[in-house]
């Protein structure tokens, strides 16, 4: 028999104390970093190769102390970055990142509680259970809907496609098509491939002027691809795509989808909270009509990254595609009150996220959340207005795509070779980030590139909307001056 | 245009000040929660109807004040669970949760920086590299090898599915098989599901008396599979069975998917870590010849929900998978050493895994991990040298799954009718269990009732263990005398 005693292996406990002086430790240098938030360059990630050699990652090599630790994060590697928290970050989609929900996760973390199955932590589900409800209700699904919450939005996208093939297709699917517009986040086509969709049946529709699905050939190819012995059972609409910020005509999708028994999943990751505002429910109109509709609480709900969110018009959908039952598992809970999450969703273990996005609306009310959304419509409006009527004798600003929420994308026509605009209008991107105030990124539109604004940061507010205008004002008068420049040499 | 000023919408924004005292009131409650761990009840969810609907979790009807949702949390909702925190949590598969992770947690979540390309921020991507580079090597695998960090097992077991379906079957993947024992997890059945693998291509597999799969039988199956024109391509091996902690044989099932061109795929989701230990290293014999591992850092890592991992031998095969482009998205990084998260995996945005890894391993080494993996199987032979020497006259213990890593399972003879044993065995865990001071689950092997004990928490010491034992010889004894009273009563 095995000797006794057995020492105990107690290097990886931490007393109350000791773990309070961790967090001590951790909460110092999160205080000056928050405070130091608007001081911040807006990205910061030119000179990192002379940092990255000089510090081992190595793993097993010692032990090192936690302040050192704390030094590498704090001052070297955290800052190297694009910096997702900055009020300037307008770049991709901003992320925020509550600092109550910082919070919610220290407690998840800490007490570790397991949440997948009801059972065994029937409150915590609720919690989260309370979340998924609010976020149904919000979109004016049915009683029968239900939904789960993700990492983020790929997986969400995948979990409700899974869900769609499995009603509408069964085991023999490879016949089955699929339709998104050409603006869909890349996502989509990567669900459709992880579902086991054929690349030939993954259909992209063209757009109209505003990158709206073209709802007409949308039904003239659900009509060839019938025609031609397949089965299209599912059109991904876009609710303020990543490119563009543009959302498809909702309404007129669920009806050809209805006609068709299509499945209509909204693609809601970016624009989906929108629908707390008086504007964002005239923009989604329709999407009550939907069968799935993804939304990503990290993106317009201002949270930390890591969390999405599927909803799903009939919750039997999802059980009908992840439910397994095992020997070792306690009882699935019958009771629609009584959630077994990893019933609905194809993941069994894994955090509790229901607590970080339940934590910071109990404390603040939905109206602080609706409040916020609200301005960033009217920043949005406040710089698109101005950026659309800039106009000199040598430059004007073409508004390539108008903001349907707080997205849209622009180019200067500069006085030069049509040829040269692409790079002249990265030139002006890459000046007025230079400054470090904000962060902005591009993208191809009618295959041209274009500067997008996306405001979404619960902490941009006027001042930092301001700056960025200034900044692209003056950086294009410098271009206007080089290109004049330019010309003068050539002629002179 | 929008007027000007719009006022700023700053309800959501704490000061670093109001961020510390709010992570001040969590961290006292959670000092509090931790000294008291071992006093704490191993479970204790059978009291929550009485409390659940005293509080109102409905979200948007006003603000409470941080103090009273934490008293909520910290009295009422985290209480109200299995203790999987407790040192006495025996169950399923214990996770433990090192508080470390939770400081990590903290920093991630509070700083909101994006890692899942590698441009935004290096240092931290990284970080998170260096994690994955660590795991690889502990399993043997070649320099060809990467992975991800997931949510848990279920996500990894099912990327390596996909990324198995991609290489080897291609499009037109109906006609693919997948192989696992009969004792394998449940995620494995439903990873093939959401993979869109019809079920009867998903072929269980019979095992050994301690549950191991039937290499004979597989390679029969194989044959007869590829006879009748279908196309083998994946054995789902498992390193430590959930159910049983059954470890198939790798070397032979690595031989027999070499010679038929099979990915061999190993969920070593509780039993991975185990590799860092030389009694480990015997039992997973053969593991590096695997084509994909998935290992839960949140299980034999110690480390809160929420964290799994998937390493394959040859990155390629992610990425071949989950690659996709976007005008929006930054360069990829054609730099082996700078990687892009989201090529080789099924998620873009998702929160920073790797410091809640990689701290705690920076902080006490790994010679501390393999330390107390070696302290748990210690504590699991010594208990179930015990058991099974634990014989009365009027009882004796079965072992049914011998401890092949820190899981076995058994079962009383109790002196009653053979169909009253489930019973009985039920009965002997309830009642153990109502002490509060461990907390087992059952299961079912060889269609019968069994007790596991999986010893796992790194703050399981022998004090427990011990009174895990003497718990079970009291009422095994307790059960013995009511059995005896039974039997005199129906003489008398």
């Amino acid at each position: 028999m095995p000797v006794d005693p057995i020492p105990a292996a107690t290097d990886l406990e931490l007393s109350g104390e000791q773990f309070a002086d961790l967090i001590g430790e951790v909460t110092a240098r999160l205080r000056e970093h928050i405070d130091s938030l608007p001081d911040q360059p807006s990205w910061n990630t030119e000179h990192f190769e002379q940092v990255v050699d000089s510090y081992d990652l190595e793993i097993g090599r010692g032990e090192r102390s936690f302040t050192e630790l704390m030094d590498y994060l704090f001052e070297t590697a955290i800052p190297c970055s694009f910096n997702t928290a900055s009020p300037g970050y307008l770049a991709y989609i901003p992320a925020g990142g509550l600092l109550q929900s910082a919070a919610a996760d220290l407690i998840s973390t800490a007490t570790n509680r397991y949440m997948g199955v009801w059972a065994a932590a029937p409150l915590l589900a609720n919690i989260e259970q309370a979340v998924i409800r609010w976020f149904c209700q919000l979109f004016g699904l049915p009683d029968s809907s239900g939904g789960i919450l993700t990492s983020g939005g790929s997986l969400a996208n995948w979990t409700a496609m899974v869900a769609a093939r499995t009603r509408l297709l069964g085991e023999e699917f490879l016949d089955g098509v699929l339709y998104c517009s050409d603006q869909a986040h890349h996502c989509v086509e990567k669900a459709a491939r992880l579902c086991g969709i054929k690349r030939a049946n993954v259909k992209l529709i063209g757009t109209d002027d505003q990158f709206r699905m073209d709802v007409a050939q949308l039904e003239a190819e659900i009509e060839k691809d019938k025609a031609a012995g397949l089965r299209p059972f599912f059109v991904a609409a876009n609710a303020g795509s990543t490119n563009s910020g543009a959302v498809d005509p909702l309404e007129e999708l669920a009806q050809v989808c209805q006609e068709s028994g299509i499945w209509l999943h909204v693609d809601a990751a970016y624009g989906g909270f929108f629908v707390m505002t008086e504007r964002g429910r005239r923009t989604l109109k329709g999407i009550d009509q939907a069968d799935s509709i993804v939304i990503d609480p990290h993106k317009s709900l201002f949270l930390p990254y890591g969390t999405g969110a599927l909803v799903v018009r009939s919750v039997k959908d999802l059980s009908d595609a992840n439910r397994i039952d095992a020997d070792y598992m306690p009882d699935y809970q019958d009771d629609q009150d009584k959630t077994d999450f990893h019933e609905i969703s194809p993941e069994l273990s894994r955090e509790f996220r229901g607590l970080r996005v339940w934590l910071p609306l109990q404390m603040h009310g939905a109206q602080a959340f609706e409040d916020n959304l609200n301005e960033k419509l009217d920043l949005t409006d406040w710089i698109y207005e101005r950026l659309k009527n800039l106009n000199s004798p040598r430059s004007s600003v073409e508004i390539v795509a108008e903001p349907q929420l707080s997205i849209f994308a622009f180019r200067v026509r500069f006085q030069c070779d049509d040829h040269l605009l692409d790079d002249w209008n990265r030139e002006l991107m890459k000046r007025v980030n230079a400054r470090k105030r904000v962060y902005l990124t591009g993208t191809l539109l009618n295959g041209q590139f274009v500067i997008r604004i996306c405001v979404l940061s619960f902490r941009t507010h006027l001042d930092r909307i301001k700056e960025c205008y200034a900044a692209i004002v003056e950086e294009i008068g410098d271009i206007e001056k080089i290109l004049l420049q330019q010309r003068q040499g050539t002629v002179s």
